[in-house]
């Protein structure tokens, strides 16, 4: 295969395994996270929540608990701002409810206190009146012209007539003629699809150390996937300007989408205003549970048709995802990465997104994917089940590849889909034999990866060591793959080089680490900064020798003469630079800032045999194989634990997780005991499989490889259940109770 | 007066008094101190003392004090690295002694435990075998050739051949033929001087906090006048790279020089290391005094020729510093500062540092100046006295200006002395009367200032504030300066600039804050970096015009369309820029990194109105002038300060201040209580007054203000005090007992 040619594909660092810089800090504990800050002086915040699903606020009255010994401060949604921007308000009133709460576990007052008893007996005494209003916490239920509304007037203009006022926003994508289609297939199957809402499942809870003088002037510590995210809202929730507010972000104990957003910040700035003193908030496992940010849980319907050979003719998908109880936007993403994976001439996906009264979603790995691909890929399986066709086949028959026109509407250039469908079939997993009660399951995945705003300066230390300087919170390895990318760009060893996550006063603006962006847009950052360091040095080494900069080339991490002076003076290398940069005019530095685009998109592929016992509905994972389209793997360790992280996730997503709420609208599982993730016993070893096929928009043809791995699981393990359980299973999870219900033709 | 035409002269934000930023966080206490750092599992660290002037460490026994209860790690030099630099070496040594100890208070072991009072009795259980030494700790003792040696083998090539093995260094400055001078001279006066060690007096003891891991990565945060150079010694003395250790500064609650180098910090981290754990070390106020670094006593001789009418013929001066138990270089700046105040045709000064059983001398403002022009002055003085000369009128006939040949090798270009004397002569405090007892003093007053490393970044937010990135601890106001001059640049109000300082690996290499570099060299960095932001912001601004960059200029705060194009579109200010930058190519900074030159020198005048009581020796301050320039005053109310609070610590000085040693050589006055600085009942209000002669090497005009302060009151002092009490004085500090015996003769 031939790919750009100005994409590097010779590495000396890059692809190899080299040493964590954060192993032995996050094994002996030395590692601070969130919670481990301090300041003197400082007071304890605690949050008061909602016990109702939806309910007016009547009153709030406070008098009782200022009284309380050790009591500093008391916040309301009264001591925040208020925006413009609804995205912002939207923040503000998820952070501290105002006339209404709108979810079990909605924030209502908070207190800052001496103490941990002083802060509880004070929200205790805190005497809230509430107006018990209707709620509503399923999709469906929700879309219903009768469903209690949630939120009056907050559908966007895309929202067609006579709708359920909860419906907030519409979107549609595709080409080509359905009809036509249709009537071209051989086999139609439409089936209805519900997943259910699953959490992060983050070790860390949400916590922060936050101090603010009378001046509205600020700093926070926190535990989170963007500083600078958290800077924008919390200074537009607080009412001060960004410059005012300085956040450093903590070491972070897993986020996957979740840390992307504010709950406990704004609130803790109040509280130290007020107060006058640094407050701490941490969050209990439960308070994340209630009142921080699952994902979607969504209702759909899958169509599609299909030739007797395999090829799909036309699909649709009408998707409806409930995320809570303000407006989010992640069906979008649903409805375009639906059929991403195919070449189709006639598609459309169609999404609604519709307000409950639950917890306002976060994102969550690859976020309105999984759930889009999972009832796709379900009726994909069973068209080929039907038709007697082997899936991989299929897939293969109908992939995405370059130059196909995309179902969101790009067209794709360099991607790796058939590539990994191929590695798929050639593994020995594909052709393993297979027991009783046991079947084989699989599914495509795909995300879009992101670039975006992004700033990276690296300096050269007199010592010849480089300190490479990044604003995106490692959550997957990227201090090591962006050392990583700078040596190999510099020519020096990895060893030489530390990256460290600055705060957000400290470096430019950086968006969130989302999107799988990170390894692509700051590594891409990383490469010019390092190449205009080179720059530089070569001018150094120009004046040493007294000699044109033109003529001056750096190779092999070292500056040489080029041209006619070729040879004629021995190279400097970064070090020998790096010890006379005070006489040659000082500080040695590369700065890059961009907004970086051509983050290429990605494909994976799942593989995965399990076992149904059919008299428990248990379902056992045997054996699990990810493929998946890498671009480079910069770290393969890394990599390869992000395609086992995501489908762990996934596994859980499809066979247990979920968020259960009674009839009172009350969440039943917020703890690890009753919201089960699975744990080493309940798995097999993960095998990975990196396939690179080099992103063009990347010098060195990286790509995004941390969201992907969550999106097959739930299709392929899906797939495999229905096979082996002889009932093709509709919802998620398939816990056994539900796979017990769907053998008795429930 | 016509000055550089480069050098901007009309300002708006700029010579304003602005809010202080850091204002509000020192008066409520949010500021963060280097004592207020913690981590969780922190251990504290205490460090054992030498009770002894000079011994031998025969045996260092900690096998008792390791078996107490909450004891984790005890250190001793042999954890410390082997750094090839001398220079490093004697850091180490200084930070725990080797094979020696050089002075009472010497540091020899280290502990940490689990509490202070654990901490205390692991260091009362570490056993010591001494084998005491002869030691010295006068300048003039230990240049004897049979003194005690206090380090063998530290001489340089610079010192004569003959001399005690404690001289460690010899300098020597000047020109003309002094012979033809003196002979010149109508009156010759010879005079000999002693000053005492004083120390700078800062509230905050020095603290830190230290991490360090099994692969010898670390993180610092301390108190210090510069993190980059604290990287450098602890990289150094515990033998990592650079890169791997990243220090954070705190808070400063005042240096003046002594917090430019480490004491603490090497063992914090060691005692991390060993410990595995989070260590945190606080000087007491004894240890302060006993072990870190005063200034340096000194012994001078100084010889000057004049003619009737006042003209300078020839001068001399011989100065000797001791630094303490470790080489220092302190008295090449004295020889070069001593006589930098005037033209004179011949002129030499020679200087010698000297090796005592002392704590190792750290600069103090202005470090080896004071002690130097005090000499100098005083024997101006007495010439005019003895001549019945005006002494103002003396120093005007004799003074350096622009062309002159400094003593010390360069040729002055723009510089404020004749200004600041004809300022200081038309002042009403020159000419008010005088009382019984009562006399006036004057000196003249000198610093080089220093440019050197500095990196500056700049970066535009989105809302349309601005963030300064910058690497040098604020000690005298800097980040109000520094914002002020971004603003300036870039057209926006004070208000929408926050200068921050941040840690080593966020930034490039920083010089400490010293030399009064930073006003200057910050400032000429932060402009620069500016200059670049604004062309990023033209270009934008060209981008959304559609019209080439070069027909973009900034002016008043906005990018407008110039020549042909000029009002073709309405300007475009940052915010309006900044607002959509995400659209035209991401974020927006500005960089620049230098090593600057161009600081330039600083002169001041002291006026000083004493009284004398004959009866107790005791000497009262009525009135205080300072004269002094500023180049350009950036922020009148911080250089207002930097002049008072100079004074105010010449005052102490010259009147109080004094380490004193006992015959067995150990300090007898570690403490606040004994040791005497200036408080506000001693003082009158000192009234500053502020000239402006531009400084051609910087943008804005700027120099260094923040030293020079301190030179003139010592000699002012003594020279008032000598005309009140009719005795010439010629020892310092000028304490009751000592004005008595100079009274009766002796």
């Amino acid at each position: 295969m031939a790919f750009d040619e100005n994409v590097k594909t010779e590495f000396k660092v890059v692809g190899t395994r080299v040493k964590r810089p954060d192993g032995i800090d996050k094994v002996t504990g030395r590692a601070l996270y969130g919670a481990d800050f301090n300041a003197p002086g400082m007071l304890v915040g605690r949050i008061l929540r909602s016990p109702h699903a939806h309910a007016r606020i009547v009153s709030i009255d406070t008098s009782e608990a200022e009284k309380l010994p050790g009591v500093k401060a008391i916040v309301t949604s009264a001591d925040l701002a208020d925006p413009e921007d609804d995205f912002f308000r939207d923040i503000r009133d998820n952070c501290l409810a105002r006339d209404k709460v709108l979810y079990d576990g909605h924030a209502v007052a908070a207190v800052a206190a001496t103490s941990r008893s002083a802060a509880k007996a004070a929200a205790r005494a805190i005497k809230i009146e509430y107006e018990k209003l209707p709620h509503v916490t399923d999709v469906d239920e929700a879309m219903k012209p009768d469903a209690p509304v949630v939120q009056a007037g907050r559908s966007d203009e895309s929202v067609p007539e006579g709708l359920s006022e909860n419906v907030t926003s519409y979107f549609e994508f595709g080409h080509g003629d359905l009809d036509a289609g249709f009537a071209k297939a051989d086999k139609i199957i439409e089936r209805s699809f519900k997943t259910a809402a699953t959490h992060q499942g983050y070790i860390e809870p949400h916590a922060c150390l936050a101090t603010m003088g009378s001046d509205g002037r600020g700093d926070l510590w926190c535990c989170t996937q963007g500083q600078y995210f958290v800077r924008t809202i919390c200074s537009e929730v607080c009412g001060i300007e960004a410059t005012q507010l300085r956040v450093t972000a903590s070491e972070i104990g897993g986020g996957f989408g979740g840390k992307t957003t504010c709950f406990i910040e704004p609130v803790a700035l109040a509280l130290s205003k007020k107060s006058g003193r640094p407050v701490k908030i941490v969050m209990s496992r439960e308070e994340v549970f209630r009142a921080t940010g699952p994902t979607v849980s969504s209702s759909s319907d899958v169509k599609i048709g299909m030739t007797k050979d395999g090829r799909i003719t036309a699909a649709t998908a009408k998707l409806r995802y409930q995320g809570g109880a303000f407006p989010c936007g992640t069906v979008e993403f649903g409805a375009q990465s639906a059929f991403a994976a195919y070449d189709l001439e006639a598609v459309r996906s169609y999404g609604w997104n519709v307000l409950t009264n639950r917890p306002k979603e976060a994102a969550y790995r690859a976020p309105g994917a999984p759930m889009a691909i999972y009832a796709v890929e379900s009726v994909v399986d069973e068209l080929c089940q039907e038709l007697g066709l082997d899936p991989l086949d299929v897939r293969l028959k109908n992939a995405a590849r370059k130059g196909t026109l995309a179902s969101y509407g790009p067209t794709f250039n360099d991607i790796g889909l058939v590539a990994t469908l191929e590695a798929a079939q050639a593994h020995p997993h594909y052709a393993a034999p297979l027991g009783e009660n046991q079947a084989r399951g699989l599914s495509c995945g795909f995300w879009f990866n992101f670039g975006g705003n992004t700033c990276v300066s690296l300096n050269v230390n007199h010592d010849g060591t480089v300190g490479v300087v990044e604003g995106n919170p490692d959550i997957g390895g990227s201090r090591a793959s962006i050392s990583m990318m700078a040596a190999e760009e510099l020519g020096i060893p990895y060893e030489k080089v530390r990256t460290v996550i600055t705060d957000t006063n400290s470096l430019g603006y950086n968006d969130v680490t989302d999107g799988s962006r990170v390894t692509f847009a700051v590594g891409l950052a990383t490469i010019e900064a390092a190449r205009a360091a080179k720059r530089e040095m070569c001018k150094r080494a120009a004046q040493i020798w007294g000699i044109d900069e033109e003529a001056v080339v750096w190779e092999d991490g070292a500056a040489r003469p080029s041209g006619p002076n070729a040879g004629e003076h021995p190279p400097m290398s970064l070090a020998d630079i790096a010890a006379v940069m005070d006489q040659t005019g000082g500080p040695i530095a590369g700065h890059h800032e961009v907004n970086a685009d051509g983050a290429g998109v990605s494909f994976g592929v799942h593989l995965v045999d399990v076992e149904v016992d059919k008299e428990t509905g248990s379902t056992k994972v045997l054996r699990y194989t990810v493929f998946q389209d890498a671009g480079k793997a910069v770290h393969p360790d890394y990599v390869e634990g992000q395609m086992q992280g995501g489908a762990v996730q996934g596994i859980g997503w499809a066979l247990n997780e979920e968020y259960i709420y009674g009839e009172d609208g009350r969440l039943q599982n917020p703890g690890f005991l009753d919201y089960r993730v699975p744990v080493a016993s309940d798995l097999p070893a993960i095998e990975p499989v990196i396939l690179e096929i080099p992103n063009p928009g990347h010098p060195y043809g990286v790509r995004g490889v941390g969201e992907t791995s969550i999106v097959p699981p739930l299709a392929a393990i899906s797939n495999a259940v229905s096979r082996a359980a002889g009932v093709r299973m509709t919802e998620l999870p398939m816990s056994p109770p539900r796979v017990l219900k769907a053998l008795s033709g429930g």
